[in-house]
């Protein structure tokens, strides 16, 4: 069985950014793994996607602030919907580790 | 922030039957969440589904068999697409601890 890739594996080097990958696409919907390392969003440029994105903290540690909804902790297992037009910033991951997520980014 | 919700808790009370849980559902595509605890799929009955499925082991480990391509030990962070159309079984769970499965299911 050849097909078969390990979320958690394949995160080096790490260099200064954070790392997208996409899984796996199909109409409407994209599957994507991000690794971060103490990256944040600025402050200054929240994301805000036309989409829907169900977002799955896999491994590490992280806070995220959506508008609306205020800021909270995510640890693994931790899951939720980004609604589409909700902006929302990543204000902190662990330093120390790879903070691995799971999105699931809808088409709008 | 309410909107919230943890893969790995809210797994009790676990019974004789894995546990189905979709999460999230839009115009073609569904995440399901499995929990098995032991379970197998009888040799008798795989499962052959017309859109094509990916699958991550989130937790525990898991033994998985795809037709045409053998048979191979799951780990947490093992990922695979299971093509629409090909017959295959979870041949083995864990039976001491729960694995849990995320699924995202494609329409054909």
């Amino acid at each position: 069985m050849k097909n078969v890739s390990n979320l958690l594996a394949d995160l080096a080097p790490l260099g200064p950014d954070e790392l997208f990958a996409t899984i796996l696409e199909r109409p409407g919907v994209r599957i994507e793994r991000i690794v971060s390392h103490g990256q944040t969003t600025p402050a200054d440029a929240p994301y805000e996607q036309a989409g829907d994105e169900w977002v799955l903290l896999v491994q590490g540690a992280a806070r995220l602030w959506l508008d609306g909804a205020g800021e909270r902790a995510l640890a693994p297992g931790d899951h939720l919907l980004i609604p589409a037009g909700c902006r929302h910033r990543v204000t902190w991951t662990s330093p120390g580790e790879p903070t691995i997520w799971l999105a699931v980014h809808f088409d709008a």
